[in-house]
């Protein structure tokens, strides 16, 4: 019982601070999206094809988290944005208060696209609220379709589902449409964007909404 | 600091209760694999090229751990063997207390070889032990060479390292050697295979380790 009282108490305090960071993100017209998926997705690489693309139209942060490494921050900041890694050294989820650590060193002046992307880890991140607008799952196509089933959370409390590696689909056994059927058995509303970092597929779909939705954020 | 003290509390229940169950394998002779990996590396199709090539030589038990949904444990029924699931509906992990009482369901009377298939998860599960000889971590080519490096406990903990989905390895970025040598640099003694569930390549030579080790235990 004991275990259970204070985990609330952890998560209340989170959230209190959650709220206080969504707030200064939209005081600063910020589009937040926390990126959650397995560890090796490819969350680092889409981000990669998203910078190239978008990088000279719009201003973006990256705030990278990792149980160890800066390797993915070093790999983003050859992109010429602002980039913050959070090593948690243990810890297997990113929460509201090493968020609110990182803005320290990552300013939010005239940034109008800010990326979190989370500890590989389809369990522990999805009860932690960063204060983003929405949650984007990501899932391989190497990984099976039954991902949603399996760790519902994290698929419930996403506003999209990413479906990364399409290129992959000739050599593995996915099925597309029942990984998405899975998906908004659990949450109907979820927007499902499906692409590929190496051949390019569905990324321009992907960049379109992000800036649709970071100016209607900004507006 | 209350939090900190708390977790170390229920680490240590879970160590008492984890070294009363590595007795009570070690006294019926059975050899216990923990296997860990990331969502969707292939755990339950290595349990399925296993079982059917070990079934009739050796007498095999599994424990399946899922956060939510049967779905592993009726893949793996079919093939005859005693398999129990258990669903943790929530938690990242299993721990020694979860597998107490799914040996209740499992009896291990003429049992020689026990594998439990973690949850999916690269950070959480490293933490507790459950009583096993040794933990197998799965990683498959698809997700990055250098996760020995952003998920070192998992690897530092293991025996085993398995690199699984090598007919993917022509479509994707992976160094087999890199990936080895970070685990290694981590865990010098780290026994590797590289296999393929689809071609099959490396799966006799996991199984006649498989063999060997469960023969030792046993004698």
């Amino acid at each position: 019982m004991e275990t259970i009282r204070l985990q609330r108490k952890v998560l209340n305090e989170n959230d209190v601070l959650a709220a206080e960071l969504r707030n200064r993100f939209a005081a600063a017209g910020i589009l937040c999206l926390n990126l959650v998926s397995s560890p090796g997705s490819g969350k680092t690489t889409l981000l990669e094809r998203t910078l190239e693309r978008l990088r000279e139209k719009i201003s973006i942060g990256v705030i990278e988290g990792d149980v160890h490494t800066d390797n993915d921050a070093r790999r983003l900041a050859g992109y010429g944005v602002p980039v913050h890694q959070i090593e948690t050294g243990g810890a297997c989820h990113l929460d509201a208060k090493m968020i609110n650590r990182a803005l320290k060193n990552l300013p939010l002046d005239g940034l109008k696209l800010l990326f979190i992307e989370n500890i590989g880890n389809l369990v522990c991140p999805s009860s932690y609220d960063l204060g983003e607008d929405m949650k984007v799952a990501i899932v391989s196509t190497t990984e099976g379709d039954d991902k949603p089933q399996k760790y519902p959370a994290m698929f419930a409390r996403s506003g999209v589902l990413v479906i990364n590696k399409t290129d992959l689909l000739p050599h593995v056994d996915f099925d597309t449409q029942a990984a998405i059927g899975y998906a908004r058995a659990l949450n109907p509303d979820i927007r499902v964007f499906k692409l590929s970092c190496k051949t390019g597929e569905g990324i321009e779909e992907w960049c379109d909404w992000l800036l649709a939705e970071a100016e209607g954020k900004g507006a």
